[in-house]
């Protein structure tokens, strides 16, 4: 057996994702710290609780304010909405060094191309100068199927779920992507390996394109609408359907038979408000490039026509209110 | 040249349309009648007021609130909202006999259908046994290029166009169609005749489909808005791409320059806010069925794939007050 990954960990962006892995991490002995700002008071003096469906717990972990004071891990895992990358930068330059792992669990695509550019920028500051595949080994990307909330400053609850993918971005998965996913075990979570950083990424896709874009173009339309009105599900499994063709031409094969899984499971999932719908409910800014944007480029800089995708993403932009 | 239509001419659903459309005839000299509810007073006080690009004027019309009360026209003209038609039996029903003519300047598909429903259920409770073609042949069908809105209580502001297309709906024009035209053209109202009332309802609605599903969908999206966004702007195409396709199957041939000349003609409209979206800011019920849903089922019904026109259709259904 690999052994569990151990060092120094970093956690940028401990919302309800970042946070809630972090937690579990450090409740299992690591060696966690959180940079905080909107809760930092709050966790400072009260610490972090979790709400889970798998028991509640509290800590009382090292939190900061600023980068700089979080200073070099080993390990940084990035938990940040893709529309705060923009902070990369100012982020990553106090807290990696030239062997720090950064290992996002954001959603959709552009993430790990978003994190080469901040790097590549940081190292030509620190006048090294890498290339572009060395910077790629220090990615490890992953998909998270996680239902949790941020319910009050320094509070997460966890409904359901929590498992994850890793794949390395650089290449197939190494000792170190196993050693990753063992510290994930480790702590309670459910992980799997991938060889394709790339496969996990579209195959979460196929579920987030439409419910997380149905749910804000149809003014708040949860799963179980969506699957009870005929034409907003034939809509759902046709975005489907676009998004393994646009996926086979950037060299993912899935099945097509996923996409009936999908459904079947999203079925059982009862009336579930994806995480745009959430955001779009409480007014704050969508990640709509990142899952609806990226995927619909990829596809038309691969001749692949994804008429429903094309139509939603324009209407989604609509209804982001940091658009 | 063709003799202008004369008879007994009533006005039902005396709205932003009927009311304009029946002012207009008025004016020139019609024997005009209006079947009014929520303005009744105030034109019974102090007549009906139109507001228009054209030069404003003012009537004294014969209104009435009942059915019973206007009785029997020569003419009906319907300028009802398409989700108003379950009222048709009640409203037609004292208003037509045998020979009245049936005029509706309603948008979408179904209307005619509907009015056919009515007209065969008031014949049998009269105990007459009328087949489905001397029903059609009572009906006239338009399309109105109007911008008017309603601003007040019997008041009617008309902003821009007004033209009239007619067709009948038991066949190819006859000189009943003619006069009809020139009836309008009398009331300085721009009318053409054509022989099939399929063409001129999915010409219409090449535009119809596309700038009000998008101006609902998206949230209060104008024309301005869908054409400065890449990719609604390329939903539209697509949308109509889809319309002249379900058209051809239903025996309409459009001519695939006219998307282009439709997209031309919208430029220049600026920020026009389309009847639906109107409706939908105003918080009143939208006309889903009859520009959306019915295209949508008579494409399904002839095998045609039309991907844009179901999502956006399942997603303004979601939009709909009454829904």
């Amino acid at each position: 057996m690999t052994q569990p990954w151990q060092g120094r960990i970093g956690i940028i962006g401990a919302g309800a994702l970042g946070g809630y892995y972090g937690a579990r991490l450090a409740r299992a002995g690591g060696d966690v710290h959180f940079l905080m700002r909107r809760d930092y008071d709050t966790v400072k003096t009260h610490g972090l609780v979790v709400h889970s469906i798998d028991g509640d717990f509290e800590l009382h972990p090292p939190v900061y304010r600023r980068p700089a004071a979080l200073g070099v891990c080993d390990l940084v895992i990035i938990g940040l909405k893709a529309f705060q990358n923009e902070a990369l930068v100012e982020l990553l330059e106090p807290t990696t060094g030239a062997d720090t792992i950064v290992l996002t669990l954001q959603n959709g695509l552009g993430n790990e191309e978003a994190i080469v550019a901040a790097l590549g920028k940081i190292a030509r500051r620190r006048e090294e100068t890498p290339d572009q595949a060395s910077l790629a080994e220090r990615i490890v990307g992953g998909t998270a199927f996680l239902c949790s909330n941020r319910t009050a400053p320094g509070v997460i609850s966890h409904t359901d779920h929590g498992w994850i993918r890793l794949a390395e971005y650089g290449g197939p998965a190494t000792e170190r992507t196993h050693a990753l996913a063992a510290m994930f075990r480790d702590a309670d979570v459910k992980c799997e390996v991938f060889d394709s950083l790339a496969q996990i990424r579209w195959e979460k896709l196929v579920w987030n394109i439409p419910f997380n874009g149905l749910g804000v173009a149809g003014g708040g339309a949860d799963t179980a609408v969506v699957l009870a009105d005929r034409d907003l599900k034939a809509a759902a499994v046709g975005l489907m359907e676009e998004v393994l063709a646009a996926a086979r031409a950037d060299g993912v094969e899935i099945d097509p038979d996923f996409i009936g899984r999908m459904i079947d499971a999203t079925t059982t999932m009862g009336a579930y408000r994806s995480s745009m719908q959430v955001d779009w409910e409480a007014g704050r800014p969508l990640e709509v490039e990142a899952l609806l944007g990226e995927p619909l480029r990829r596809a038309r800089a691969d001749g692949i026509a994804t008429p429903r995708l094309e139509l939603l993403y324009g209407l989604v932009k609509r209804h982001n209110p940091a658009g």
